[in-house]
């Protein structure tokens, strides 16, 4: 094959891997590699352009998830065939420009697949182990039995009233004063951060956001052509002053936090600065989007109030979710929204949709009705409990000096700082052989520049795994330190 | 009360029900109307205001459902309590301007509410009693029992594989080279809307679509900041000069198109204005959304190739629907897009949602490989047949000379326009009185514009109940013949 790879230089360049995929890409695009043409396999890739072994890998692993190679299992690697049947292309439309950036966002998201047995510390899917599969079945079959066609026609938009009258009592619970009218069921906390951004922004706008921040509100605002605003996070939480600077520009629409088990950090803000920060939007008249998506998943410390708790302006909306508490399956979230903004989420629902399915949602509020949510909460919160304090004494005894962390009080992650410049992006591949994945820094960054932190989670682990999985980790850190820490993305070079 | 209510005058002007309902709302928020308060009973304000007892029945209703007033029955409506725990906003933050107009759009939607006898002609919610909730059941409770935690972790964004599978091999059947790699499941034929608008067109861009055109379009490319190109339907299908000088503009982005069982005219085009049609969309350059929703419901006639079947560039998206064959509660429909535009899509729904429910799409998927969903065509098909020929006849039988109206050879819809240049939306309110519900025209224009046509749909009433539909509509409309035919928005008056 033989081609010059340059290995990325500073911020702006794109990782080997991808310049490996893109030449491919192109080869394969001017017909130098036909259908059904067989790869060189990745062992003598790496070899012919003196890089690691699992460069080459995230290289296939990118073009099969593109659908453009093919890997068959003893066999190699394979062109894909697309099918004689589906006809080429003969002129492509070009993609709105938001949807291009989305692409190249997607396109420099890590990639975990070519080290599947390693130890899934990046990932933040609850552990299927611990579904109430059982339970779920028992709910899903007696609405399926009591109501049957009614849940099979169109809902609303606002979603089933049932499992909104169910979550508005959870709420006044824990201190919300809030009415099941105020809330609109969403496909997830996901689908409630893209009407909240909708709700508030249009093109052009800019959204002001925790830096770091969680992955998807950077991609999800890009899809709208709406520009994140960084506000710098410490350990009290978002810089204050910074906010306030950021809220008073007219450009600046709302702002989007995470008070509670923030993603990435797993931090939570204190009552002082939940109390200064809804002052400061109040004065500013900028609304506040408040993300609590992992509420439910506190395991030790005293509950605070969350900021629509103590939000007495309307001036907050809620996303709530059950992705991260139960199982994300079923695609059901919620937005809290007062007044006119409850009004224009349930109009852009609807022109979404027209509203989520009514099955599941009847069936999540038949088994939040019967107690089983919460037996699973009590169950889940002791084995997140046990896992995070395994995952703090292993960081303890095994990192090398001059590693930070932060130790969260619930939720399924926490951030690590390396010492010595390392870039965790680059350290990732070594990691995945060495037997442990992480969610690298640098795709919770507005501009993805290089990092030092990673994410970890202790959602799919169990203590043992965690315990082995920080061992890992720990050895590939002080190899890498050993050589130098700083990372090759520092340097430019032809192989 | 006592206040003046303007008649809307032109195409400008608010409908009276409106203008009442606006009026109550100003009473409410300037505290004249406390909560608790009973409102007038509609008779007594009908009377007062000296408007149709339907008019303030409409605006009521509109009152309901923005959750200001409260209907008890046998009581009256009063103002609601918002409940005295919700804290009254303080401060509202503007929202962004297409959920503005986009709530606007929807307060100007007819309401059906007022007539809940009437027989729903203008109803596409396919009859519960038609269902086939026991297959779908045991569907769902199969794939709960074979893959239960499998379906309950994160899906992917272009959706469950097994189902991909499945309608891809139906396409096939009906002539289309596709993959199931190249379609994305959305929730309902609504999300692909939404995701093919925003897949080519960005804010201030422009869509062209068929005039008239299902409403939905119209909403969601408002909510997307897209204004609409209208192309004239004639009874071949879009004018394709019309849609030939619309294409050729750099502005426009796309043609959103149904051109099987076109909603709300319930025509289809022919062979040739197909071909014409794509071979003038690919010298523009343009994409073409083709809107399959109701392709499998074909009752009579000789089944036509899809655009998507007739396609070899590649231009063609097309929408899939399971809301009016089978029921709309899954919310699973699905897109099929070639080359960039697929991997847009799926990048879409990626940043919008993070996928749909594998549940819900295993078990559809399920209930398809068993043949269930044959079978179940088959029943409707010949159901819709029997219930279109009782319309046909009946609108044959009933209706005044200078009424005309489509002929489908599928679908739920047809289209009736009538004479004497009667307005439909204010002849609804009557109509409803008189036992009957259609969709009145004026919602499927881009602008809006007063229509003497409207959509009659089988959807949900069975023979005997469109034979009494049709009599009540042909008594009211010989009614407002009698008395001169157009409609009182043609005035100006003070009540």
């Amino acid at each position: 094959m033989g081609f010059g790879v340059a290995r990325s230089s500073g911020r702006d360049g794109r990782p080997v891997y991808r310049q490996i995929a893109e030449r491919i890409r192109d080869d394969i695009a001017s017909g130098r590699l036909a259908e059904g043409d067989q790869l060189p396999t990745i062992r003598a890739l790496a070899q012919e352009l003196r890089v690691n072994r699992d460069t080459v890998a995230l290289a296939y692993e990118e073009l099969a998830a593109a659908g453009l190679v093919e890997a068959t299992v003893g066999r190699g690697s394979f062109v894909r065939s697309r099918g004689a049947a589906a006809p080429a292309p003969a002129w492509e439309a070009p993609l709105a420009p938001a949807v291009l950036q989305v692409l190249d966002l997607e396109r420099a998201r890590p990639r975990y697949g070519f080290a599947e047995d390693a130890v899934p510390l990046h990932s933040l899917l609850p552990d299927p182990a611990l579904y109430p599969v059982a339970g779920f079945r028992r709910a899903l079959a007696r609405v399926m039995a009591d109501q049957g066609a009614e849940l099979l026609r169109y809902g609303v938009p606002q979603g089933h009233p049932g499992l909104r009258e169910e979550l508005a009592a959870r709420l006044r619970a824990a201190g919300v004063e809030v009415e099941a009218d105020e809330l609109a069921l969403t496909q997830g906390a996901s689908e409630g951060i893209q009407l909240a951004l909708r709700l508030f922004g249009a093109t052009g706008d800019a959204v002001a956001v925790e830096e770091p921040t969680y992955h998807h509100v950077l991609t999800a605002l890009t899809a709208l052509g709406l520009r994140p605003v960084p506000i710098p996070l410490g350990e009290e939480g978002a810089d204050l002053s910074a906010l306030e600077r950021a809220l008073a520009r007219p450009d600046v629409k709302l702002f989007y936090t995470m008070p509670t088990f923030h993603n990435p950090m797993g931090t939570s803000t204190s009552l002082a600065h939940r109390r200064a920060l809804l002052e400061l939007a109040a004065r500013a008249r900028k609304p506040v989007i408040e993300d609590a998506y992992e509420m439910d998943l506190r395991y030790t410390g005293k509950p605070l109030p969350s900021l629509a708790a103590l939000d007495r302006t309307g001036g907050v909306s809620q996303l709530l979710s059950f992705s991260k508490s139960l199982f994300p399956g079923l695609r059901v979230g919620a937005i809290l929204a007062r007044g006119r903004a409850r009004d224009g989420v349930i109009a852009l629902k609807q022109t979404t949709d027209l509203g989520g399915a009514f099955v599941l949602q009847a069936a999540l509020a038949e088994f939040l009705r019967r107690g089983d949510y919460d037996r699973h909460l009590a169950r889940v919160r002791r084995v997140l409990l046990g896992r995070r304090d395994a995952l703090l004494e292993a960081l303890a005894r095994e990192m090398p000096q001059g590693t930070h962390w932060t130790t969260p009080e619930g939720g399924l992650q926490l951030w690590v700082e390396l010492p010595g410049g390392i870039d965790t992006a680059e350290l990732l591949p070594e990691a995945g052989r060495a037997g442990v994945l992480f969610a690298p820094g640098f795709q919770f960054r507005h501009d993805g520049r290089v990092s030092s932190g990673m994410r970890l989670s202790i959602a799919l682990a169990d203590e043992a795994a965690i315990r082995r999985g920080v061992a890992a980790l720990a050895k590939v850190v002080r190899e890498r330190l050993a050589r130098g820490g700083r990372s090759s993305r520092e340097q430019s070079v032809n192989v």
